[in-house]
């Protein structure tokens, strides 16, 4: 069986080819600037040369389309016929209270996503687009949506309730969804296999802390509580996005700055976090350079991320209770943003959380897990590098196959104590070194 | 010296009449539904009668002069002679960054309120309008603000920053205030007392839970965080406001549901939390009576009261550091609300926070400060009740003599191992037993 996997941003197509057979990444890589008047591909097959390329790409259409050409190219490609592709798995970010694992992708199914749409505004209709896409050029495969939010349909109403009027969720599905599902699930699985506990009895605080950024704790293995809420702009201080603010800011400067409610939507989405706090960084790279330099906003946005990180964590570990067994970090900066964890971490010794810095200075790398708390930390500290395409290719041979289930009553082949990630071996996927940060943490290690 | 002070809520105005050379409440009251039809007037001097009455007070201005009136009273009052008040205290909700301790009511600190009522629309009108009142009437006493910011001032910028464009901030002084400063003042320098320790050295997480709702954390005796933001309306779940909540969700009800940014606003003020959430309570009694009736959206709303309430805990305890003396319970759900707090402290031992459930029962009362931790807790857990008026009136009176200093180089009477507070022996002040709750949590102590 070979899993091609898409995922769509709202504007590029991550993807990857995978040989179920043999457990291993063909090729893998991304589709950027989609809609703007040129679009960049980086693709790379194993074994093979990497293919860079340009290439406008109006909509998601065209981009998913160069994405079949890319591995089929005779050249660099990973198949020589599309009809090797035996399905295809979509991550789709907002599945509304409906779906509470992956399913396979019908036209009710694209319809229900359709419906959840106003509450996903930026990430559906591109994830849609690309289903529809994908659907056109492999008409006989079975394609399944692997949804960021299905992880966490078993929080308890107490968590994903807001404090609102009630005809609010019940006319307006106006609750906590939550989101980065498939890196909670893939993360989670694997902290208990280093904990050596089942994973219905592991209690954690995972850190999902990339361009978005989110928190989820975990209690016998469940989600039961998630720092984004509604949509992806809650939480934590991410790129763009504000996370936590006083709602009562918007009316504010509606007020005083005759702002209109969709320039206050527009604003806390892409004109905030740390690009708000800097006025001109995105990049955790470019931060981190400022940090360096001394340059005040820049240790302000990193403070204020880090302070963020260190309330989540502490509220979820009282939200887990005393069986808590591990803080997780995980994505790009929870893989690579060594400062930053340090910071998150630091002075929680009174909750059970002593970290080893000189341990967490050498974790940076997708090669490895990392145990980086002290040996005589009662919680231990992981770095964990996410692998959401694994869980989306696995539950869509599952799907395809007829044997899927829940997470709680299925075993992922990354559960096994023997399961070997081949493709990071190989260096592959390939776009994981531009995950914010990475080139220059590498290259200038600090303090 | 005869201190009267004053605090305007936006339809109340509560009030006391206190003798700083015998440290004793002479009489104390309130009057509700200012601006309605009817408002109702409740007094009590020391050693009398209580007077009730009614009577229209279509402004503030009519409050107040009642108020005079009720301490002046031959059969009811406690004064004889209107010069006999040597100052006047304010209670002044919003002070915006400028006020760091409180301060002499001139022309030009009444127009810096002014300046910053947009960012309290609601409270700083009728603080505004009480202070205008009351200087009409005592035209030649001191009249001394007491701000509810004040006390928070001492952030750093990672704490009362948002991760917001910074136009906002610079521009529109958007930024996280903080507000119940007289009541974290008070009870952290008892909880110092308590602990044995100078406030200076003192750390702690205080959860002052009335009918507004907020928790501070403390690290060597000042603020350096709280759940309120630029507004009363972030943070824990109140009576009838939202606190956290995705702030994407204003946009989405603005497209879904046709709804105003003024109405968005005016519901996450006055029609959500307990509120929202049950369709009919904001009084705690009411849905102590659901919960006890097994009635499904009260049980809901107080373990959602206590769970935001239990993240903050632990957030605040990571932010505080391995320093952290004791948790504090205040204001009326604080003092009174076993159940919330044994919901909010239950299993936090690996915090150190070990509740004795028993105490914790049966510290129900005004009159006493109670340990509630088990006696090998690390973390201490007390229950304060507050006393905003006795800050209120030494704040007045040390800047009447000019003697008053910030908190931190000032020693406050009631910092003395010595201090006891008459009043409350008294039974005064006589509209305590309005808080909320309090009636039925004693009438029907549960579990």
């Amino acid at each position: 069986m070979i899993i091609l996997t898409l995922n769509c941003g709202s504007s590029s197509v991550k993807y990857q080819v995978y040989d179920w057979a043999n457990k291993d990444v063909l090729g893998s890589g991304v589709v950027e600037r989609v809609g703007q008047s040129q679009s960049d591909l980086e693709y790379k097959s194993k074994g093979k040369d990497e293919l860079v390329a340009k290439r406008p790409c109006p909509t998601h259409k065209e981009a998913i389309a160069w994405v079949m050409e890319s591995i089929l190219d005779p050249t660099y490609g990973c198949i020589t016929d599309i009809n090797q592709v035996t399905a295809v798995g979509h991550r789709i970010v907002h599945g509304g209270s409906v779906f509470t694992q992956s399913v396979e992708i019908t036209d009710e199914v694209l319809a229900q996503f359709k419906k959840v749409e106003p509450l996903a505004p930026l990430h559906n209709p591109a994830n849609i687009m690309g289903v529809e896409a994908a659907r056109a050029l492999l008409p006989k495969v079975t394609h399944c949506a692997i949804l960021d939010t299905a992880w966490h349909q078993t929080m308890p109403d107490t968590a994903f309730m807001y404090a609102l009027p009630h005809a609010w969720y019940d006319k307006h599905q106006v609750r906590r969804y939550g989101f980065h599902g498939s890196s909670f699930l893939y993360t989670s699985k694997r902290a208990a296999l280093l904990l050596g506990k089942p994973a219905n009895q592991t209690n954690l605080v995972i850190c999902h802390i990339g361009n978005g950024a989110s928190a989820c704790a975990v209690k016998n293995g469940v989600s039961v509580d998630t720092s984004m809420g509604m949509t992806p702009l809650e939480g934590l201080v991410m790129g763009s996005r504000s996370g936590d603010i006083d709602p009562a800011i918007m009316p504010y400067m509606a007020r005083e700055a005759g702002m209109s409610i969709d320039q206050l939507d527009a604003a806390l989405s892409k004109e905030s976090g740390l690009l708000g706090i800097t006025g001109r960084f995105t990049d955790r790279r470019d931060v981190e350079d400022g940090v360096a330099k001394g340059e005040a906003d820049c240790i302000l946005a990193q403070n204020m991320e880090i302070y963020r990180i260190k309330k989540y964590i502490g509220a979820y570990a009282a939200v887990v209770g005393p069986e808590l067994d591990a803080i997780v970090f995980t994505a790009g900066v929870g893989e690579f943003g060594a400062d930053i964890r340090a910071g998150a971490l630091i002075g929680m010794e009174h909750l059970g959380i002593k970290v080893d810095l000189a341990k967490n200075k050498l974790a940076m790398t997708r090669n490895a897990e990392t145990c980086i708390s002290a040996d005589d930390s009662k919680v231990k500290v992981f770095v964990i590098p996410t692998d959401e395409e694994i869980v989306m290719t696995e539950d869509t041979v599952a799907i395809s196959n007829g044997t899927y289930k829940p997470h709680t009553e299925y075993r992922y082949i990354f559960e096994e104590a023997s399961y070997v990630n081949k493709a990071r071996e190989a260096g592959l996927p390939k776009d994981l070194t531009k995950r914010p940060g990475l080139d220059k943490i590498i290259a200038q290690p600090k303090k």
